[in-house]
């Protein structure tokens, strides 16, 4: 018996479920759609219930559950195991999320917000494994981040840290969505990626992304990379620019928690090498000469299981941890 | 019995030695000439007898030391004891000091670099008393920093981390000494305040202090805030490069570890008020709008004893921290 930890990734559109032995290999796991509209309540009962059924399926019961991890987008009072309001789920507001959970399923109940928790994901056992220092960054529609320090999540004073995104590299730079100017999310997000590229189109740049833009009205970061890999130089160009923004924040971020290894994630490494290679060129023409770095920088390994695997990890890490010092 | 810590604080001129008691008081303190070209042996021979002479003159011994704090500038293999080279002190090259002076005072020696060591003492006892997460800046030639998060200093995978002086806020900018282009360090330094300035002078600026560039053949931050004070106007232009280079790192550090205070100490906070109250300006003018941010930003309060506080203050930690795990 026991031995089964519970990963839980709350989307905007999707929950994923995981189960996982202590290896954190998976054992099984589905989606759900979100249903935010229906309120807390019923979507944390349709949470726990799709649990429940998954442990059948895999002849587990409640009782074989030793934590539950859960990641959810912020703002949150992760500690006090509290969302306190969420862009995509409007209805969630102040909800104690932990408790509700931890009364349906019985076992501890772990909460990060979803960026830590994939970064957790990848730390444990994805392209981070075997260093104890990592930064990570998710490249999606904005650009979120993750730190860990010694072996632990770094949170902050507020829970509010790792906000990596928003680092200012440019200070009175682009606008950001944020209210700042000059944040590397400016640059280097698919949005910010694709809008670059816009600008320089309708600025009169020659590109073959002229003609993706004339058909479909607008440009993805996708369309950059697809050109970029047929070798147009208005792709390369904005790719650069992305790739230059992002080694920028690698080296600040070495200047800060000197992490061993810098891992990349979301959407946009689809991308391939073509990108991670000009991020590794920006890295090593603009870093410091005093003393020799051994950062690595690649791609994340866990994909869209990353929210499910982190969570389980993090939930034991924190089960371990809290029974070594109690 | 016991009870008393020893901080000891190695620079390239002086080495300044105290003895504290369990509060963190000093009872007693000397400073002697570091006389590095005599080489390591003499050099910590001297610093342990003159540990020795501190005791008996407060009628302690050597059996009365629980632990004993160094710091000293990097680079050095903080968690092995060994300073790996120093460029104010040649001749110590590969010195095992924690081995030497632990076979000197018998206690256990904790080791760390000068700017950890000084960002300590202020978390414990000075500006960043009474909260888990701060930042640490010296103001001086270069500039240095210190990371504590969730109560531990951050060290990074190499023991480099935290060399805030370095991070980037403007790519391509200014060369800094380092190799970089567009450091903090390489705007708002002492030393890069006053280049600052002096460009502006030889650029044709109108000032009052092109008199002292003149009579003196160079100014310095000093002459600079002297003339701030007196309502210059170029030197109110200098100061705002300054403070807005710093405000722009005290936002990066606030989405990245996201201390509850920030603490800037060294011989540049001598400017008082009208420095502090423009990093102020302009971190409230450059923040973001998402959430409010509590942080507080003030000066150090230790002044120069903040090497010996914050040495003996993390052997305390340290040697507390061993026993509450063995």
């Amino acid at each position: 018996m026991g031995g089964t930890y519970v990963g839980i990734d709350v989307g905007g559109t999707n929950v994923k479920i995981g189960l996982f032995n202590t290896e954190l290999e998976l054992i099984r796991k589905t989606s759900i759609t979100t249903e935010a509209e229906m309120g807390p309540e019923i979507v944390i009962d349709k949470m726990a219930k799709t649990a429940e059924d998954l442990l059948a399926e895999a002849g587990l019961s409640l009782q074989d559950i030793v934590a539950v991890g859960i990641g959810t987008p912020g703002p949150a009072r992760y500690s006090e195991g509290v969302i306190i309001r969420s862009t995509n789920m409007p209805k969630f507001k102040n909800v104690p999320i932990c408790k509700m959970l931890n009364e349906r399923l019985g076992a501890p109940i772990v909460f990060d917000n979803d960026a830590n928790v994939a970064c957790w994901g990848e730390y444990a056992v994805g392209a981070g494994k075997g260093v104890k220092d990592i930064v990570f960054f998710t490249l999606g529609t904005g650009i979120g981040g993750g730190i860990v320090s010694n072996g632990e999540l770094v949170h902050g004073c507020d829970e509010n840290g790792a906000e990596l995104g928003h680092m200012i590299i440019h200070p009175d730079g682009r606008k950001c969505n944020c209210g700042q100017k000059g944040c590397v999310e400016a640059y280097a997000s698919a949005d910010s990626t694709a809008r670059r590229a816009t600008e320089a189109l309708e600025g009169g740049a020659e590109s073959s992304l002229k003609k993706v833009l004339d058909e479909k009205g607008r440009i993805t970061s996708k369309d950059v990379y697809k050109h970029l890999a047929a070798g147009d130089e208005l792709a390369k160009e904005i790719t650069d620019g992305t790739a230059k923004a992002l080694a920028i924040t690698c080296i600040n971020m070495l200047h800060t928690t000197e992490p061993k290894r810098i891992v990349f994630a979301g959407g946009m490494i689809a991308a391939g090498d073509k990108l991670l290679n000009r991020i590794k060129h920006f890295f090593n023409e603009h870093i410091w000469t005093l003393k020799k770095e051994t950062v690595e920088i690649c791609f994340a390994t866990l994909g869209e299981d990353a929210g499910i695997i982190g969570a389980a990890a993090l939930a034991q890490h924190t089960e371990q941890r809290t029974n070594s010092i109690t």
